[in-house]
C-alpha cells in the first residue's frame, strides 16, 4: 500500500493504493463535469502578501505553512510559501475574470498536492505533511445557487465512500468551532472507525459566503441596481487521500487489508493448487491453462482478474499473499475442480467458500463482486450504527460511553462556548487520576456534526426540548465523539 | 488558455489550456498501462544527502533547487528541497523493494509538479518555475529490455505530438553535451517552432544505465553466479506541460490559437446567424431551435459541439472569440441554411467555408475532424521539413542558413569538443559586430540530436565521409539549431 520515507511525515503511495485513489479520481471527476466543473491548474507557491489578506483563514493555517527561502544558493528576496489550499492562490485571478454576471457560475476544480507541516505525531494516509486532493472553488451570483452546490457536492462525496469505498458517512453541518476558517459554513462527512471508536472527518464542502469575496474584490455590477457592485458568493470543497486511510482502518482484519471490489487493483486472484510431486508435466499444464482460461473469461466481463502461477511459491503462501493485500475473491483451481468444471472460491471479507461452475463464471463474478460490494457496506453501517449512541444527558454517562468506544447523538444547544465546556469537561473525567495535560486535547469531546437527519423517534422540541450539557434549550441532535 | 501570477516564473493554467493536458494524460496513461507500467505517488520534498547522493546528477540540477527552511515559526533542523525530478527520491525505494529478479522489471510513472528555480526569462508553458509532467522510473534486469523500453516510450512521445497535438516531431538520440546528468544516454524527440526558426525539446527518454544503480545500491542476486549481486539496469523519462507552448506556437496565427481536433475542449461552435429588427419571435425561436438540435446530433457522434446562444454579442463579435480561441469548426446557421436544411462550415486552420446538408452531420463531421488533424500535422511537416536545410561543410554558411530561422542537418564527428567549439564559432559569427556578450549563449548552435532515420540518400560512408565542422570523420548526421 505505502511504503516510509525519509522526510518525517511524508509517504510513499505505491500502486496497490494509488489505484484506489485513481477510482475515486475517476468517479468524482466524471460526476463535477456533469455539473459543469472545470479542471485547471494553479500554481503551488503563494506570496506572503496573497497569503495574508484574510485574516481569519491565514490564522487557521499560519503554523502549519511550509516556506521556500533559497533557491539554488541565492536567498530569496521575499519567502514563498508552498500552498497549503488554494483560495488565496485563485482568488486574485478569480477577481480578475468575473466582471460580470455573465462570467458567473464559474466553477474550477484541480487534483494537486498541498502541504501542511503538522507538528502532531504524523500517520500514514490520515495525517501526512503532503497530501493529495481535488479542490473545487466555485463563485455563483446569489447564495441559493451556491447553497444548492455546497449539498450537491457533499452528497458526492458520501458517494464515494458510501458506494466506491463501501464506507458509512454520516452527512451533516459542521458546527461554529469546527467550521472552514473564514468561511461561513462547513458541511461534512464524518465517518467512523471501529477498532479505535474514533470519529473521522471524511471531506468537506464549505460556503465561504461573501466574506473572500470581500478582502480579494470579487464583484459583479447588479443587475437592478445599475453601477452598484454586488459580492459573488462562494464555495469550496475537497477530498483528500485520507479517504484511503478511512477505507483501510473500517474494512481492515487480523489477516490484513480487504478491499471493496469498485477499488480493487485486482478483484479476483486465480490460484494453481493440488500440484504435487505426482502430477505429470501434462496434468501441470492442463491446470495452468485452465487457471489461465479463467482469467480469460473475466476481462470481458469487466473483472480485474490476475494468475498467481509463480511456481516458486506454495499455494498457501499464496492464499496468504493476497489475503493480507485484501483481494476480494480467491478462486482456486485443482484437478478436482477441472474434473467437475468448477472452481473453488472463498471470499475475503468473511471468509465463506463455494464451488462455482466455471461455464457461469462471465455472470457470476460481476454479481458477486457486487454482493460483496453491498455487503461491505451493510456490515460496516451495522457495525458504525451500533456505535453511535443517542443520549439526553451529559450525566447519563457521556465520558463512559465514549471510552467504550462510541460516537454521542444527543440535543445541543448550538453554543460555541457550550461545545468548549464539554470538551474541557469530558477530558478532565477522561482522565482523571493519570497524568492528563498530554493527553487532554485527544481526550476531550467535540461536535462531529449536526446530522441532516435528525431523529424522528422523539425529535427536537423547539422552546422545550433541553441542551445535554447546559441548562440553554436544544436546537439540533449532534453527533459528539473522539476525533481524528 | 492561461493567466499570469504574482509569483515570477509561475502560471495559472486555465480549463482551455488544461483540457489539452488532460487528452495527453489519457492517451499515455492508457498505453503505458498496456505496457504493465502501474502509476504510483512519491513525495515533493527531498533531503539533501539523498539529493546530493549521484554526483553529475545533483551538478545538473543544484543552482535550479527550490528549498524549504521553514515551518511556520520554526526554522527546520535540515534544509528541504522541492523535487526538481524524482530520481534521488524513489531510487532509496527501489534499492528496498528490489531484491530478487522476480521483484523486475519494476516500472512506475506518476503524474506530478516539478519545480526547477531558473533565472533565465521565464516563459509561459515552455521555461517555469513550477510545471506539471509525468516521469516514468523503471529498473530492469538486463540493458536489452531497458534498451527497448527506452525506444517505446520515444516512441509514445513521437505519437503524442504527431497524433494528439498534429506536431511533427524528429525522435533521435542526444549528443554527449546534450544528455541527462547521471544518465547513459539519452533519447528525445525534437519539434520546431517556424516562426522563430528555433528548435525544441519534446519529451525525453533516458536510459541511466546502471550508474544510479551502483549510487543507491539497487542489486539482485545474478541466478548465474549463485551470491553475486548484479545492478539493475534503469530508465526514466518524462514529458511535460510544454508540450502545450510547442502545440500552440506550431499552430498559432494572426487570429490567434488554432487547436487540433484532437485536444480541443469544443470541437465545433454553432453560431445562429441573420437575426435583424425585422426578424419576428417565432423566427428567431426556429433558428435557436436548430442551432440546438445540431448540438444534440454532434453528442452521440462523438464531437465536442456548444451552441453560443449569447444574445448580447453579435456574430461577428462571435467569430472573432472562437476563432480567437482556436476551435476547428464553426457552423453558421441562419434562415437561408435553415431554409435549405443546411449549414455553414468555416475551418478554422486554412478558412475554407462549405455548405453542408444538416441530415449527413452525424457522419460529416467526424471525417471532417480527422481530415483537419491530418492537414494540420501534413501542414506543419512540410514547413518543418522546408527549414531542416542539409549541409555538408560548416563554411557553406552555416550560421547565415540559421539566421534565415533554420535547422542544419549534417554530418558529425560526435565528439564533445567539437560540439563546443561550433557552439563557440557560430555564437561569434552570429554576434560579429554587436554588443555580444548577453546574447551568446541563445545565438551559439548546438546539436538537437542524432535522428534514428538516417539520410537514404547520399549516406554517411564510414571512414570517408568528414565531419562538418572538423577534420574527424563523421559518424552520423546530426541535426543542429538554436533552441528554447
Amino acid at each position: 500500500m505505502m511504503d516510509y520515507y525519509d522526510v518525517s511525515g511524508c509517504y510513499i503511495l505505491r500502486p496497490w493504493s494509488f489505484k484506489i485513489w485513481a477510482e475515486i479520481k475517476k468517479f468524482f471527476t466524471a460526476e463535477i463535469e456533469e455539473l459543469g466543473v472545470e479542471e485547471c491548474y494553479f500554481p503551488m507557491f503563494v506570496s506572503a502578501k496573497a497569503l495574508n489578506l484574510e485574516k481569519d483563514h491565514v490564522e487557521g493555517f499560519a503554523p502549519e505553512v511550509a516556506w521556500v527561502t533559497k533557491a539554488g544558493q541565492s536567498d530569496l528576496a521575499e519567502p514563498i510559501a508552498v500552498r497549503p489550499t488554494s483560495e488565496t492562490i485563485m482568488y486574485p485571478a478569480y477577481a480578475k475574470w468575473i466582471q460580470s454576471h455573465r462570467d458567473l457560475p464559474l466553477r474550477l476544480n484541480q487534483w494537486c498536492n498541498v502541504v501542511r507541516w503538522e507538528f502532531k505525531n504524523p500517520q500514514p494516509f490520515l495525517r501526512t505533511r503532503e497530501f493529495l486532493w481535488q479542490e473545487g472553488h466555485t463563485a455563483f451570483a446569489t447564495k441559493e445557487e451556491s447553497d444548492k452546490e455546497v449539498r450537491e457536492i457533499l452528497e458526492l462525496y458520501r458517494r464515494v465512500y458510501e458506494e466506491v469505498l463501501a464506507v458509512p458517512v454520516v452527512p451533516g453541518k459542521k458546527s461554529e468551532n469546527e467550521k472552514f476558517a473564514g468561511g461561513l459554513y462547513t458541511t461534512t462527512v464524518e465517518g467512523f472507525i471501529p477498532t479505535t471508536g474514533r470519529a473521522i472527518q471524511g471531506a468537506t464542502s464549505h460556503s465561504l459566503g461573501q466574506n473572500f469575496a470581500k478582502m480579494f474584490e470579487i464583484t459583479v455590477e447588479d443587475p437592478e441596481k445599475r453601477g452598484q457592485k454586488s459580492f459573488v458568493w462562494q464555495n469550496s470543497w475537497g477530498l483528500t487521500t485520507r479517504t484511503i486511510g478511512v477505507m483501510v482502518m473500517v474494512h481492515g482484519d487480523d489477516k490484513g487489508l480487504v478491499l471493496p471490489p469498485r477499488c480493487a487493483n485486482i478483484q479476483v486472484v486465480v490460484v494453481p493448487v493440488g500440484i504435487t510431486a505426482k502430477t505429470t508435466p501434462e496434468e501441470e499444464a492442463k491446470i495452468y491453462a485452465y487457471v489461465e482460461d479463467i482469467v480469460k473469461i473475466c476481462k470481458p466481463a469487466g473483472v480485474r482478474a490476475k494468475a498467481d502461477l509463480r511456481d516458486t511459491y506454495t499455494p498457501g503462501y499464496k492464499f496468504n499473499h493476497w489475503e493480507m493485500r485484501g483481494v476480494p475473491i480467491r478462486l482456486e483451481v485443482g484437478p478436482k475442480d477441472i474434473a467437475k468444471n468448477e472452481v473453488r472460491c472463498v471470499i475475503r471479507h468473511n471468509g465463506v467458500a463455494s464451488q462455482l461452475p466455471r461455464d457461469n463464471l462471465k455472470k457470476s463474478l460481476p454479481q458477486l463482486l457486487n454482493q460483496i460490494q453491498n455487503d461491505m457496506f451493510t456490515k460496516a453501517k451495522a457495525e458504525r450504527d451500533s456505535h453511535l449512541i443517542r443520549m439526553e444527558r451529559f450525566e447519563d454517562g457521556f465520558v463512559e460511553t465514549l471510552d467504550k468506544k462510541n460516537m454521542i447523538l444527543a440535543p445541543w444547544c448550538e453554543r460555541v462556548a457550550c461545545e468548549k465546556e464539554v470538551k474541557d469537561r469530558s477530558a478532565k473525567i477522561a482522565l482523571a487520576g493519570e497524568a492528563a495535560d498530554e493527553k487532554a486535547p485527544s481526550m476531550g469531546a467535540k461536535t462531529l456534526c449536526i446530522p441532516f437527519t435528525q431523529p424522528t423517534e422523539n425529535p427536537i422540541k423547539p422552546g422545550v426540548t433541553k441542551c445535554f450539557a447546559c441548562e440553554h434549550k436544544a436546537v439540533s441532535y449532534t453527533m459528539w465523539g473522539r476525533s481524528y
